[in-house]
């Protein structure tokens, strides 16, 4: 859904085990996630709860090999089919190695980017069949969904804007024309009308003190402890 | 089908076309894959025509990488599902990048191991949904399936009695059970039975040298020029 702060959020999902809290974040590439991640994560521990930050594909020994081979300017031959197993390959270890044991002692995981990123830059940007990515999602997540999804949501020039200062992202995966990164931005849009009880849309254009502190705000209220 | 040198075979799929074909070879570790390929390709060669000989997971820089991360002794805690990924990956690149080619150009390809690997040992080895495997090996290959599969049938005590006497099958693939390696055999044996046109299963155990006579008059029978 959009978020609005006039209005209350529906994420209620208040659990009475001690499980921990999976938290992602979504967008297109300079729409503010490692920013906001950061942000979010230092209040959260500052209120003492026990947090990890990780980030797709890596997080894991295999996934960040995984991630080597998926970001090596060598590799501008791979297919599109070779990408998207690639990914879900680096998912399903860092699922069943970091994330679940950590929601098993109570952490908070915060990820940078997980399986909507393959619906929307796979699906949606690359035009792949939609049921099979939602059967891989499957398959490389398990039973392990999102308790929230932050959806930074920003205009393309606005995230090339940005883009366009920063050293570190000359690697392969953003040779990307625009017009992709327009369907993956919209596609990122359609998952979220499809399941607005995990994923809240938030405007990233706005100031980012501001836009951290409403995302603290859903975050506490919604998933509360 | 069992191979049986008194009745005829019945692939018959000799195309019009220039189009290059595409035999793997399939069975459990110890079976003598290796051996039978080099004797193969080695008379195809001889006869004039143009053989490219590969193996999984590899046969392309991408897929190297990927082979590389699957035989690490460090990745001893690499989840069922990451390794079946793994393979689905190495395997689209393979098709896409050296395979199809190939085949366009008339090149006759012999692959060791190709999708019916990931069936037997994850599907009847691993025992993982035979549904999804199916659909995961239908992403990776597209259209490209073998034109002929030889399987090399031999039990698991004599595979293993081979293999005892090899340095290299130290890595991680091959701490595997006994009972692994025999859930996988009788998973080969279902496969050849569920698809007799295509898989031809070869006792294994025989002397070597007349092996490679069968399986070089089944090729040249069923898939001549």
């Amino acid at each position: 859904m959009m978020y609005n702060e006039n209005e209350p959020t529906d994420i209620q999902r208040v659990s009475a085990s001690p499980r921990g809290r999976l938290i992602t974040f979504e967008g297109i590439d300079g729409s503010g996630k490692t920013t906001q991640i950061e942000k979010l994560s230092a209040r959260l521990v500052q209120s003492g709860i026990p947090v990890r930050v990780l980030r797709e594909p890596g997080g894991t020994a295999i996934g960040e090999a995984i991630r080597r081979i998926l970001l090596d300017k060598a590799h501008t031959g791979m297919c599109m089919e070779t990408e998207l197993l690639l990914f879900a390959a680096a998912r399903a270890q860092l699922v069943r190695e970091v994330i679940l044991p950590d929601l098993e002692n109570g952490k908070w995981v915060i990820c940078d980017r997980f399986l909507d990123s393959t619906a929307a830059y796979q699906g949606y940007g690359r035009q792949l069949d939609p049921d099979m990515i939602r059967s891989l999602n499957q398959l490389a997540v398990g039973g392990c969904w999102p308790d929230v999804t932050i959806l930074l949501d920003l205009p393309v020039q606005a995230a090339l804007a940005r883009l366009l200062g920063r050293q570190d992202k000359q690697d392969r995966l953003d040779h990307e024309s625009v017009a992709f990164m327009e369907r993956t931005r919209q596609g990122y849009r359609q998952l979220a009308q499809a399941d607005p009880d995990r994923i809240i849309v938030m405007d990233a254009a706005q100031q980012e003190t501001e836009l951290a502190e409403q995302i603290y705000h859903i975050i506490r209220e919604g998933l509360g402890t």
